[in-house]
């Protein structure tokens, strides 16, 4: 059995790594940061809960510390920032203390890749289920974060990437049916956030308003337009798919509800001007936004209404995304509703 | 029932107060801040579990918000810093939605008090126990962090306040016995960081080494001194026992041990240079450290023994702290041993 210190000890050796802007890390009440000359900060939190984020029986330790830190570099991705601190509080239940290991060499392996250092955190044993939280400091240009409140009518809506493969390969482990695909496991278990996509659109000014998703497209769009005071209009056939989506779901238009309302996608949904549109969607799969696809999937309106269109007919859009008050914290989130 | 996204507004326009610090708070996908200029930054975050850290028998639900920012912000103290934002991470079981709202009162209430904006985190349900995550970003000027390692053989050790009472609160409500009295009720539930102290030590660099007490002075002690490679003589009768550890613990001795090793005191202890050691004494009680005792508890030496010293007899310091994972993770703390 691993004790608390020689735990912290592991992080210390494994996240120890002479940065000029960290003076102090791991180890002391506190860590100590230099903040980059001429630049603002992000800070975000999230945290994944057993049994309504994750089980262990589908999600190995390498997937929880992975998947703890993607889904806020995914948000820090929606502001067009720059992740550079992740600070990480775990709690452990006795028959889990085993997956501290995994859990930690995940985080780091991700925190690598993107180059955010772990200066800080919390270990805890747990009576009740495994809980992991990371916070992450990030910074931006001043004036060049991307609010989810700026998008204007006439604006463009972009996704990034496809959609429904996460919910899809869920579907699949909750019912203990057959995958899909490999690759739909790794949308679930490992996410990619959208670093290099967020920075490019906030470094040239092309996104008016950004968000991730995390809770499904129907949600997550409500929520842009909420907080930028216009409605939508989706385009239902212009919605980048899954091909998982398909394989699990019965009918087509099943497969659509994945990949409307089935959440864990955490690629980036943003609007973009009309004059700048084709500018955008030229940058499809470019290097430069990291090869993502990059996908129109409808148009601010001035109304209210969030619109889903069918070819020339169009139904108000039904949101269906996860509320985790409201909704009975399901982790399949099949009989959450919001009702944004 | 509280909808995730009642509760998120209810946090905004709580937490929402104009500060020329903050560029945009709660409510995006990250919070974006304006570090201060010439400053670095601490960053740190620190959970509590329940039933290992509270249990809801005994904790209100405003004692659980408290609690968790003043964890941090004690850490916060014993770096010398100024804390400016937190960020919480909250999971709440079905049936603890209803004290969702106490939580956040008695987080905030505390927030306001040293002036620390809500500028993020995330609202989750549980199907396990409740979990609380804060994470805390401060500042402090170049170079005036107070480390752990900083002790030197010669050195005097201080303590804040007295020792004992939160741990006998603790034993109070964990054996169904009557309280102390309210003063150690509050101790262990409503903790008062000690940033007024560890601020003007920072300041007048008057301290070597500081760290805060949550696990117990033994275990803690031992942490600088290991930090600092250096040992220690403790004066068993100079300790600032709490009367509250007299009134439950059976025999002195076992006063003693609660001042000990009985932990979540929430103290500073911190080590001055023998020609400051009288003006730090001089300062107990003085309103620029916030009005609270200081007192001698020993010396710092070169060999690395922990020794505890009554009136001429010397034996060795016992440590009988509280490791999370090596210990069997009781509330009580009675039966965990790390060893170190």
């Amino acid at each position: 059995m691993h004790s608390e210190r020689d735990f912290i000890r592991q992080i210390q050796q494994q996240a120890r790594r002479a940065r000029p802007d960290i003076q102090l890390g791991i180890g002391d009440d506190a860590a100590v940061l230099i903040p980059a000359d001429g630049r603002h900060l992000v800070a975000m939190s999230d945290a994944l809960v057993e049994d309504v984020h994750f089980r262990r029986r589908y999600v190995p330790a390498e997937a929880i510390g992975h998947k703890a830190l993607a889904v806020n570099l995914s948000d820090c991705a929606a502001m067009g920032a720059t992740p550079r601190f992740g600070l990480v509080s775990l709690a452990l239940p006795p028959d889990a203390q085993f997956m501290a290991e995994g859990i930690l060499a995940g985080l780091l392996a991700l925190a690598d890749q993107v180059n955010v250092a772990l200066v800080g955190g919390d270990t805890s044993a747990s009576r009740h289920g495994l809980f992991i939280d990371v916070c992450l400091i990030g910074d931006v240009p001043p004036g060049r974060a991307v609010r989810r409140s700026g998008a204007r009518a006439g604006d463009v809506v972009f996704v990034s990437g496809s959609l429904g493969a996460a919910a899809a390969a869920l579907q699949a482990f909750e019912r203990q049916r057959p995958l899909p695909d490999p690759d739909a496991r790794n949308r679930l278990l490992f996410p990619e956030p959208r670093l290099a996509l967020g920075q490019y659109l906030a470094e040239q000014r092309l996104a008016t308003a950004m968000l991730d998703l995390s809770d499904g497209l129907s949600l997550d769009l409500a929520r842009l337009c909420e907080a930028s005071r216009v409605g939508v209009s989706l385009d239902a056939l212009a919605l980048p798919i899954a091909t998982a989506a398909y394989t699990v779901a019965d009918h087509p238009e099943a497969a659509r509800q994945l990949a409307l309302d089935g959440g864990e996608d955490y690629e980036l949904l943003f609007t973009v001007p009309p004059e700048r549109a084709d500018t955008v969607a030229a940058l499809s799969e470019a290097p430069a936004v990291g090869g993502v696809r990059l996908t129109r999937i409808g148009n601010i309106t001035q109304d209210l209404e969030l619109k889903l269109c069918f070819a020339g007919e169009t139904q108000p859009l039904p949101i269906r995304g996860y509320d985790h008050f409201a909704g009975p914290g399901d982790i399949t989130r099949e009989t959450a509703d919001n009702g944004v």
